[in-house]
């Protein structure tokens, strides 16, 4: 079996000098050989509205959820707005868990979080592994990844300064291929 | 001190026939005397993005902030999207998190939540109490209110018909008057 | 390779007419070809104290550790007592996570609840699966198992006598038998 | 009416060099004045077993339902095992919320925590909170109290060290006395 493993990634924020994003990018910089990594864009869809679901779904919804179903893996990168994750990501899973078929049904996932605060977004993490449940996706459990005191790890630019968090997020990339590839099995 | 008690009302959900929504009419038929309520509109809000926070925000996040900083209660309706709250929901509170002054701190509130499902909306309750921690609201701790099997408990024009959950949304709605009263104090 | 499965079950409750043990009983014989299920005794353990770890462990923890190291899986029955796990479970886990090598590191595992209230034991599910996040066990997704109205399923003597329950622990043990075959792999 | 406020603590850790019950000793070194705190011994229950509920229970679960009772409001200061809190105080919560009347409604509450990891306990104080809306607990939203790298901030004899953490813990204190005081009119 191929173990080319295609990762598509959620950024809980749409500000252009996130964290979170600047986090996937550096996780783009660290990916295994064979493997390749699509940021998704969540900034077009509408607020969600049951009256819109399945075939009646915007076209960026339809679009959006073929790249989940298309994908071997998901990797998030989530803020932490209020103790929970963003509207923003929340609104995009509930756009894509009404598609059919689910996109996101059996899928290898990992999570990661920054933060300027002390405890990196460790909140929203566990909310967003209980939303996951439902949606029968399989986290890696470890490494756990809270970046916190962001703004010191991250440079103006957006690139990843901090030695040891490069490290944690190599470790989550290569956890979540080696759990892809055993779930595929 | 007057005991008047203005309750701003949420409904997670933008759909027309919407439990929810129906919930929050079937509150407003029940409310004790110098009480009113006014239900929000969170569907005219852009998805959420820091770079629009505070003074920056679009009109409708002030407006819908004012409100809130001049109510006396907050009765929230939600429904249970994937484990947790609609993301719709989660955005408005997002917005208004972020606006000066805090509209929410010290407010008290309460939440109920309405599902086809025989869990009735639970998840999403501890979720949403969850993040109201981090914003200084107090939720009423009782009745807890989840209205199960919602399709059976509304007529077709949004109706409550069920005499039990009547009864329980206007304990609700008691306590939440009593506690506003009492923080008051 | 071998596809024997010894699953070990804890039920949270000592009671002994526990509907949570009756479930476990119920799983018992609805259990695939090799397959072998053994519940373990959590009635004989102090209560949890720091300064007892490891080595320095009541035999009754030790032998404990060694039966879920031994185990292929683990099953989880537990009531919902006050929105979470009994401290009665919470507290076998707490001595067992601090023994060495981590008993429960890498298990595949399943959880169901039986409660006599109408949402069956579901916070407490979601509980435990957040604690065992910590501890590198891998549960499956579905099915959700929550046994609400325990008291009009069993009879006096512990015996399942509800068909549709009977089919969802069935399912359950079902799935957790070739995630572990899968996880194995 | 008095505002003499009866505080009862609990500590989830039982080990005798607990930077949690030292945080409470640290406590009731800052109580305002014409306010009391003792702390309750939790080490000599049995593990919970519903047949012994109610008038049943041991002498020791009588006797502290009593205290808690009589409590004008309860502090907790919880380790955090496994992401959750520990067994030993979830056994003491549980054998309390089955006497009559129910000891811990209507209580004003405080949580803080200490640990030597990065998050302080944080993961803890959330399921805490999500326990004790089951048991009508009103707790204290802020400030929330999570001290990180414990070992650092306590000498060897147990007293806190960090001029920090102190301000945190009688901030906590004054929080929870004026919460108590408002409760009460």
């Amino acid at each position: 079996m191929s173990s080319k493993i295609h990762i598509v990634a959620f950024s809980g924020s749409l500000r252009a000098s996130s964290y979170n994003t600047a986090s996937i990018e550096a996780a783009s910089l660290v990916l295994p050989e064979n493997c390749s990594l699509e940021i998704l864009d969540i900034s077009n869809l509408p607020l969600y509205n049951q009256e819109q679901d399945g075939a009646n779904a915007p076209q960026e919804v339809i679009s959006l959820a073929q790249k989940v179903v298309n994908a071997d893996a998901i990797l998030f990168a989530t803020p932490e707005y209020n103790y929970s994750i963003p509207g923003v990501l929340k609104n995009a899973i509930d756009w894509l868990s009404r598609q059919q078929p689910q996109p996101f049904a059996g899928k290898p996932a990992a999570v990661m979080s920054a933060s300027m605060s002390i405890l990196g977004g460790a909140r929203a993490q566990y909310h967003l592994r209980q939303i996951m449940i439902y949606l029968d996706v399989h986290f890696v459990n470890k490494p756990e990844v809270m970046i916190a005191g962001a703004h010191e790890k991250f440079s103006e630019n957006g690139e990843l300064t901090d030695e040891l968090t490069r490290d944690f997020i190599q470790q989550l990339i290569e956890s979540l291929v080696s759990w892809s590839i055993k779930l595929k099995s």
